[in-house]
């Protein structure tokens, strides 16, 4: 089924793709205790799925990703966010696998999320949604891959957000996963992270166009709010180093001070065109509950405080593959040298590489050889 | 002369101390290239000047600090920011110093700020207000130095904006100071600060209230846009291990999440707190104007790109300590190691100790033996 969907300070429609409604018959019951029915999950599909199903590969998205991993974003036309690594003889080959990629809940692509129409008021939710966790997002996909009626997918792979939800997947539903690639992710969202966060929703709710999240109703769009979310949010995305190779203390064409206060530095225009950039294609009611999803995840809270008991149940055919960047301040490879030790501590199979890069965060968003070959290798030598 | 000033959110008056009125017959021309002419300077003095002046000290305050470095602060009631290290028989010993310490101009607590009456329009100055720089900010505080007939500072002493204006001091008048002791600081504000920066100057413009520039007038004040951004500096003043270590994944008196937008963690409470103190004792208007002289800061380019070439007319008696905090990650050690191999590689006389720290940026602000030591031995043994 393909939708049309309407969006952003313009409201223009566009073509959201494949959308499937899924819990017709028996509600979701979300972590909050809320249930939810018929909900709607929009996804993409790369390759073909094999005669005995055996070949599906999910891909979760990070946190204002979505579901167009190898295709063209409707709104900005711009390449899937990992075309460098899903398609036709790539990293993710898709003459070999069939590639998953579904927007999570609490998105703003289709997916049930609080920018789509309640049937029962015929509004949009607003803060009348639900809460969501990253185990509630992995709970739906669940249901998409049952809809295709696969028993066991040969990898769940993610990065950031998708890591939480990756791990999640082997928490969840261990027997239905062979290879896990969590990466750039954690096993809880940091208190300096859960704080920039904050930050960010601050900076929304700040906005008098949020409307008490209402702004669909009054044709508004809270744009400098989640503009200065986005921008707090993309510097903790990059390092120090990258920023200083990128712009350095560059002006942005102006030989001198402006002495006002328009943006003087490159880094100040880029980061304006970042955050004035995802207003386009963003939700500002999605920012709010996909952050607070990300804050709440905590394996060692959720599973009374030693991480080790949330890997005690995996199957013994699971394999991980984690992997961390060098200058990641957002995830360090620290965080993920604690989940190796988790799970060896647990006997899983596990290999972990930390990935020398100077992008920052965003590394797992960037083509380089490091991480084309640690993904193939460890997808095909299974 | 003691004066009244109104501020805040509130407009309350309160007694401001001492303000003295500067460049009355010569204006001060400032970087921009405006001049400046009777402009006021707040400040307060603890101990007495001896009868050669040679015992005078200068503290130079931080980005959002003030002239009340050991004195009960008018608005809050608070002790002084750094009444730990200022007093009698403390490490900067007022029975043997005459400690000075001015509201930077700029600032809102006094000094010559947007938020001060303009007398041609008899309206506060607000963006009419010129752009200042760091080396404005000390000249304006030469003008406190002459004023008082002192010849020769025993010291300038500061820690992060005020740390550059200790810098400037000894390329502006290196005849004019002994000592310099910059802590916690840098030559250049880097592109990863001058990002954060913007940001909270976007958050500020972004508030309705702002009523670009014109609140005064309004009887409004930007306050959510100010609290935004203070909270997003507040994060770049702690260190990860200190969020950790202070509140690490805790909740804020409740036993499960809300699964709603309030705050949830002990974090967020913290900082919510952090913000909407902050915007009772603070201007906005001023916060732009000196998070952008901050941003201008750059020695290296100041001096043809070369940073040695801003120490080559140091007087040979002038000698430096430089500070840093380990765990800083707004000013690291490598910047201050930075300085320190420019410095010496002008013959300049430096100490340079990085002291290990939990706290952050904030370490400077923050009692500790190790602060104490240091700046007490490098004082008293000239």
């Amino acid at each position: 089924m393909k939708v049309k969907s309407s969006f952003g300070p313009q409201y223009k429609e566009f073509e959201i793709g494949d959308v499937i409604f899924l819990a017709k018959e028996k509600p979701l019951k979300l972590t909050s205790g809320a249930e939810i029915k018929n909900f709607p999950l929009a996804y993409q599909t790369y390759g073909t799925l094999n005669a005995d199903k055996s070949n599906a590969i999910l891909i979760c998205h990070a946190l204002t990703g979505d579901q167009y991993a190898a295709s063209k974003h409707p709104i900005t036309g711009k390449d899937g966010w990992w075309s460098f690594l899903i398609g036709p003889n790539k990293t993710i080959d898709t003459e070999k696998f069939f590639v998953i990629s579904s927007n999570i809940i609490g998105g703003c692509m289709g997916s049930f999320g609080p920018k789509e129409i309640d049937p029962e008021t015929n509004q949009p939710y607003g803060l009348s949604f639900p809460a969501i966790t990253i185990s509630d997002m992995v709970k739906a996909q669940n249901l998409l891959i049952e809809h295709f009626g696969i028993q066991k997918l040969h990898a769940v792979i993610g990065g950031s957000t998708g890591g939480m939800q990756a791990l999640s997947w082997s928490i969840l539903y261990p027997q239905k996963v062979k290879l896990i690639i969590p990466m750039a992710t954690s096993y809880r969202h940091s208190p300096q992270n859960v704080a920039f966060h904050e930050v960010g929703r601050q900076a929304i709710m700040a906005d008098p166009n949020w409307c008490e999240g209402k702004y669909f109703l009054e044709k508004k769009c809270p744009e400098k709010g989640l503009a200065v979310a986005r921008m707090t949010a993309h510097i903790t995305y990059l390092s120090e180093v990258a920023l200083q190779k990128k712009f350095g203390r560059e002006l942005q064409n102006k030989n001198d001070f402006s002495f006002n206060f328009d943006p003087d530095f490159q880094v100040e225009s880029y980061l304006h065109h970042q955050g004035y950039s995802f207003v386009q294609r963003f939700d500002a009611n999605s920012y709010l509950y996909i952050t607070k999803a990300v804050d709440y995840f905590d394996l060692e809270k959720d599973f009374s405080g030693k991480l080790s008991n949330a890997f005690n149940n995996l199957s013994p055919e699971i394999k991980f593959c984690l992997i961390s960047f060098s200058d990641d301040w957002l995830f360090p490879p620290s965080e993920a040298k604690k989940l190796t030790h988790a799970l060896a501590a647990c006997g899983v199979n596990v290999s972990s590489i930390t990935i020398e890069s100077t992008a920052g965060h965003d590394s797992f968003l960037i083509e380089s050889n490091a991480l084309k070959n640690t993904i193939k290798g460890f997808l095909n030598n299974q």
